[in-house]
């Protein structure tokens, strides 16, 4: 723990115990100081970055290196490049608040047609026509985790009721199984799905589960956009809804058609990075650091590293 | 007691007590079986009706008349049409769900943006930009009644602070009064109006408090156009934002520049007559005309009539 820090905000440095020696690296070129000695690096979060970056190469390059800290929540494509005896923490949680309230916006703008409205104010056209409601519908969250607690926590407000899906089972919670999902799907207006992309989950919403749900039923994506299946989804043609925050493809090509789909609305991938995240995430890094300096557990490892650094 | 009873709905019609003779009217022409002996009367609810029409005419052409039961919540329009010794009932709370609902759906479109995802999505663009939340603000209900309290209940959830403000302090609820409205808008993010239109409330928002606000701060209003100044919201010229289902004028004339005014988003006033609307006001119907064929004291009467009947 002789090294040094590397964090993103200046907050976080501020706050930094004593006996830690911290700089800013905010991405782009390598920090000052070089990277020899760099104990603790807290990879920068740039919202709705892609593919591989410098941030990441500069790991190779960091010898000294204990823990790489990731404000996403995903780590996968991070895993290859943090040798075994690093640790590395994720950052499960922060973006709950900030996508939980993105998944509130996608499934009011679907049931109040905004959508409609923002093309009607931008032609100059009045046309008053009657609305759906969230009230009175029977909300599915599949993908019942930390995300999926916090949009139950906003929709029940709504005169909502909500059906718990998870891959396993936990009956003590009122979560069903995903192999329940067939049995579930007729019961349910609005399907939420929030999980991660696995082999499990991959396409796990296609042909079968959309021809289950009823006329005008509204299906919400903010997880990974592979999870629903885009064919069957416009093979739908408007029967059923959809809102999402994620797409496959991602971007959207210029020319898909998913574009002018009917029935669809979608936001280009910025559920999770609005600014609800950005005061819980250097709360958050605040603690981590002081966790180090102290030689407590860290929290959120995804990656436990060698311990007798 | 010994007349018909005229409603709108089969469902009411089904259930109404065996003792009273029910009749459907729906709007339009005058109902089946004359207007000689109808004693209670429900005008039939158009969401986004305006003026005068046959539906209120045919009050004068009920010599035997003893309720007049509105679904609207508001009623000062058909009050001359009533005679003093007439009971008028107007639909207080039923439209609650629906606009507390539609608030809620207005805010997360101009924090999330979705006015612009909307014409990005008409025009195939993907452009990621970072978002505002609603997490973390601090929104003024003004107008703390039951529709404000139906808002209050649907935002806290979201991690925000609510600033409660009536006509009238109640620091037992802790209500603010509107005297206090000029300290109280510097702190604030969001303010939300659901206000009748009355001599006080009447421009009660104009350039001295839009002055007071901060910059990008954002003003909802879901009671009625006038209380807002439109003109002094057309001045901020998208410093301060707002998302309306309420305007002054209303409609919008074609030409108005409220349609282009950056930062404004409305709906043509919407809110309370979507779905959620019907079940409840449905139900309110069956347990008010049991009241009435038991004798008990109706709900929601706005004006006492003649009870000696």
């Amino acid at each position: 723990m002789g090294g040094r820090a590397l964090v993103q905000w200046e907050q976080n440095r501020a706050s930094a115990p004593d006996s830690l020696t911290v700089d800013l690296y905010a991405g782009g070129a390598a920090p000052e100081g070089g990277l020899e000695d760099v104990a603790f690096y807290q990879v920068p979060y740039i919202p709705s970055s892609q593919g591989v970056d410098e941030r990441l190469d500069v790991i190779a390059r960091m010898p000294s290196l204990e823990v790489v800290q990731l404000l996403s929540a995903g780590y996968e494509h991070v895993l290859p490049l943090v040798p075994d005896h690093v640790t590395l923490c994720n950052g499960r949680g922060l973006h709950d608040a900030s996508t939980a309230e993105h998944t509130l916006a996608l499934i009011l703008a679907a049931q109040r047609d905004l959508p409609r409205w923002a093309l009607a104010q931008r032609d100059h056209r009045w046309e008053a026509v009657p609305l759906r409601s969230l009230a009175d519908s029977r909300v599915m969250i599949i993908g019942y985790g930390s995300i999926g607690k916090a949009i139950e926590r906003r929709l029940l407000p709504f005169e909502t009721e909500v059906v718990r899906v998870a891959s396993r089972a936990r009956p003590d919670e009122d979560v069903h199984g995903v192999d329940e999902l067939h049995d579930l799907l007729p019961g349910v207006d609005i399907v939420v799905m929030v999980t991660p992309l696995t082999e499990a989950t991959r396409g796990l919403f296609g042909p079968r589960e959309f021809a289950l749900l009823r006329d005008d039923a509204l299906v919400v994506n903010v997880g990974r956009g592979a999870v629903l299946d885009t064919r069957a989804l416009l093979a739908e043609n408007g029967r059923v809804r959809a809102a999402l925050d994620v797409t496959d493809p991602e971007p959207v090509p210029v020319d898909h058609p998913l574009w002018d789909a009917p029935g669809v609305f979608f936001t280009p991938h910025i559920a999770g990075g609005a600014a609800a995240f950005y005061p819980r995430a250097r709360a958050f890094m605040d603690t981590q650091l002081a966790r180090w300096a102290s030689g407590q557990p860290l929290a959120n490892v995804v990656q436990t590293g060698d311990t007798s650094r």
